[in-house]
């Protein structure tokens, strides 16, 4: 390294973890889009959630700390290149996906204040304001916790010892590499920004699925990665905007429909593999038997929530119902993966309908067993939208371990959606 | 890295392996200056003998590099940085090892020329001339030869391929390390340069080492990795002067007493730890036997054939036989060891005498089984005496797969030295 180099690392005050406005998934921008243009005034409250409790993250990551990678993150605007890559660059075969009104408002963009607060062994971190510049605090939020806890654990390690635990990570990743590689046809995305070891991790493991699986690697969700390696952005949409629209709405009737309006509103700017239904926010058989014929029509279906296999069963029978072949149909499993699972429904569903794999956590953060006391392990850290408007949200999902809201509201929803039992799976990440 | 650097490093015809001539044995140096002061007119030819024909070197390595980096080398002259750690580093607890007539003479060598040519699948490299500058060929030559072997597999991987296979040599070494962290009292030193993978391989092995084993690793053997990371050089002496001080030998009285004239003048120059006696040369049974006794006043001795055990009990006896204390003697292990034998050894041995491992090759080369067919493990290459004065060179050693001469030679040795019967054990590196 140079001398100018290491000088300007040194003029660092802190070592920040996310230096890009667009170092967050590609989903994100394409909802805050569609917000920014349908539901502009709309007020939310998203906040931090860690479902393992046995993490307890603020004995582990000192507040100051915290704050000062917060408050870079609100130093970020959005750079020339960035916003020349986002109006320029060509996403899901379509040039200027981005709206000029859109890029215009985002050039100016600084994130909105946050509200920390400790809270016992826990932090209370909270972000409000107009949805469309709350929702772009999730990713980074979360990216920021998840590093200042690999941060914590790294900082009592001595140089070979931090070498040997990479180079055992990287070994891992590249087995895993190894084993996708046999799958023919494979289509594998890395989902992984939110929940990543750190972000020069996160970087190397996209490096490492593009050399290990060359055009089986169909792209990562996260924009910066994206751009600066020259591969696909993916991503569609996610249960923020039907738990929004839900929340918005007035009557059992409303709400009922609004889960359908988010994909009415989506149907209006987006076509082809943009067309993805996520159709668990309420329990995915009750979505589906309700829906509109025209949804049949959509290209594909995320399945992020319960027992995939069984999900995608229900996905096909669907479309099977409705006329559709689901040979020319695509599911994209996006929950909790590991290799043995991808191999798994890979083998179970290829040939029957389109395949893909969007790879989260066991990709970009797998140190499962590589430090004492497993102080590495992934775990279960979420940032939503937990109301709208004043009015509380709620999710339900295919799994009751992943439900959220008040218990008078998850009740009205399981009415009002048609939801009976459900089957608990085990939430690791 | 900045664009001087790289500009720098683009100047560069060639890749050099060896930039230094104390990138190189200590031992070589202390003999080196033995030599220069008392054999200064011995002219002797050193020749590379690759005892394992499966590795066709010159298939693998191109004729021209090989003359590339062998020039290289011989453009190399000690540095004013070197010659005066040289001059004013401690070794061995003494200032000024090396006189000023021989540092004098060595700030002015260059390599002699060398002898290169194909034969069939393997390469003949001879070096002539004096004793005392041809000697020093010996490691360079090898670490030249066994890092163009490394390079030439290398040469077809890719980035992460390369970063994998890295990862997991360095999982390796470490683990080792873990297990040699175990062992109470250890004391052991890096014997690795004349058989590495690469330089910065050997570099990175040593740093390890000083991480992972504090001040039970004793130091390295490489004069330049030594000065740089700043711990001992270690090593006394080799067969070399054994060697050829029985091929000037006219007699065969001269020829039995010439193993002994080698160490009278060592016991002249060196006490302490440097006198280590070397004894297999020619069966380590009858050199013991017929050893004066001030031999047996010296601080160890060094095992490096034969069953390792069985030598370190012929030598505690022989102590004992002397009226000597083995608990007050040292016994260096330094043949083909890995981490079972050398805890085995150390199991048996400590407290009966005090026990150092010199760890060669498996430490600074253990690349098997992490690369198709294998074509990174290791293979016994050596560069040896072969005549001095017109006189063949012999070694027996206490296995007969490491004898080299002539056979009537051999045959005459054995007499003269009383060499029976000899257990054979595999050569692997």
């Amino acid at each position: 390294m140079d001398i100018a180099t290491r000088v300007y690392n040194h003029k660092w005050k802190i070592d920040p973890i996310v230096r890009s406005l667009i170092d967050t998934d590609f989903y994100k921008l394409l909802m805050c889009q569609s917000v920014f243009r349908n539901k502009p005034e709309t007020i939310v409250t998203f906040s931090l959630i860690n479902r393992s409790s046995s993490v307890p993250l603020a004995k582990l990551i000192d507040e100051g700390e915290l704050r000062e990678q917060l408050d870079h993150i609100r130093s970020l605007r959005l750079s020339r290149g960035e916003s020349t890559w986002l109006r320029g660059n060509m996403f899901y075969g379509k040039r200027q996906m981005f709206r000029p009104d859109f890029m215009e408002w985002f050039e100016h963009l600084q994130l909105p204040p946050y509200h920390l607060e400790r809270r016992g062994d826990q932090y209370e971190l909270t972000f409000e304001g107009k949805w469309h510049e709350v929702m772009l605090w999730e990713i980074p939020a979360l990216a920021v916790l998840m590093e200042l806890r690999s941060r914590a654990v790294l900082n009592g390690m001595r140089r070979f010892e931090l070498q040997i635990l990479y180079a055992r990570a990287m070994t891992r990743v590249w087995e895993k590499i190894e084993q996708l590689r046999k799958i023919e046809g494979l289509g594998i995305a890395d989902f992984g920004t939110r929940r990543r070891h750190s972000f020069l991790w996160q970087d190397w493991c996209v490096q490492a699925m593009i050399e290990g699986l060359g055009a089986n690697f169909s792209g990562t969700s996260n924009c910066l990665i994206a751009m600066r390696r020259e591969v696909e952005a993916i991503g569609t949409n996610a249960h923020e905007l039907p738990m929004v629209y839900s929340a918005l709405a007035d009557t059992d009737d409303a709400l009922a429909q609004a889960p359908y309006d988010v994909l009415s509103d989506w149907h209006e700017e987006h076509d082809g593999n943009l067309r993805i239904i996520l159709p668990d926010t309420y329990g995915t058989e009750g979505f589906l038997d309700r829906a509109p014929d025209w949804l049949a029509g959509w290209t594909g279906i995320r399945i992020d929530s319960g027992d995939p296999a069984k999900g995608a069963e229900t996905a096909i029978k669907w479309w099977k119902a409705r006329g559709e072949d689901p040979r020319d149909k695509r599911i994209i499993f996006s929950d909790g993966l590991d290799v043995e699972k991808i191999i798994e429904l890979h083998t179970q569903f290829a040939g029957r309908t389109k395949v893909s794999f969007g790879w989260g956590t066991l990709l970009t953060n797998d140190f499962r067993g590589l430090v004492p006391n497993d102080a590495l392990a992934p775990f279960s850290l979420v940032c939503k939208a937990i109301s709208a408007n004043g009015h509380p949200t709620v999710k339900l999902s295919d799994n009751p371990e992943k439900a959220m809201g008040p218990p008078e509201e998850i009740e009205r929803y399981k009415r009002v959606f048609g939801v009976g039992a459900q089957e608990s799976v085990e939430v690791i990440v």
